[in-house]
């Protein structure tokens, strides 16, 4: 299903993955299962429990959280958090794989995608029988996901400031 | 300065350090040095360069940051984001040494603090040398860094659903 020819140019595109060296790369593409999702199809729910991450090789996904009130009482308002481009060297599902804890978001195809699968399991044992490919994946995977926090907590800033002026009007 | 007892007692308390072994905890205690604050003195301060990071091994210290709309026209606003005592096993100053990013937050000591200080260059040495070590650090910082990424998250929620009921009104 794989065939002779990994596709380890795309996958050193993967933001995670960029210091990885070429024989580090096919260690990655052996221990995944390749994937397709249809456009329109979920990839994740929010508050289910995850055990696999996803590299996106190809295509375009949508990240939606689900807001607290409920709009006309039929539909649960969603907030677009964002889009994710295959181009982007995107990861998929990696929090709820490092904290046992169910997926944060809602993740949707928004065309056909062509994605790589790769299991807790299969990312621990990764781990531990190539430590430094370890430490090089894991330093970008808190790179990005600090890079993240950082966001956030700046959109947590301007919310707040946002609501105070409301609240003062 | 350090003397011939280091605390590793008291470093393996440190959240991201909890899967290491005596000797390896031995070596982070190595390549560190101890420092002090007084009660009141600013540990880090938001927006400014950092290359070092920080394990509170003793004392309570508070986690801000500014928001943007002046009070008073004398005052910035602060949004107090947490206090984090010694005894949750703090690491302070861990996102700007892996992003080569300013401060994210000002950390101001609550009371006498007792810390360990470890350089960018230092750890980045330890994770080379120790690549097993490294990766249980990192594992460990990654689930650190998803934690609060996934609180930020809840908290943008929430004040977003307040945000849209306040403009309502």
């Amino acid at each position: 299903m794989k065939g002779p020819n990994p596709d380890l140019n795309t996958l050193k595109k993967i933001f995670i993955l960029q210091d990885l060296q070429e024989a580090e790369l096919a260690k990655v593409w052996g221990a995944s299962v390749p994937r397709e999702f249809r456009e329109g199809s979920v990839i994740m729910a929010e508050g289910e429990p995850g055990e696999k991450m996803y590299f996106l090789l190809e295509g375009e996904v949508e990240v939606t959280k689900r807001l607290l009130l409920p709009i006309d009482k039929t539909a649960l308002l969603e907030r677009i958090m964002n889009r994710q481009l295959s181009k982007d060297g995107v990861t998929l599902g990696e929090m709820a794989l490092i904290e046992n804890d169910v997926r944060s978001a809602n993740v949707t195809a928004s065309t056909d995608c062509r994605m790589l699968e790769l299991s807790k399991e299969n990312s621990l044992r990764l781990f531990n029988e190539n430590p430094a490919m370890g430490v090089k994946i894991l330093f970008r995977l808190s790179q990005l996901l600090s890079q993240r926090l950082r966001k956030s907590d700046g959109d947590i800033i301007k919310l707040t400031t946002a609501l105070v002026v409301a609240l003062e009007r």
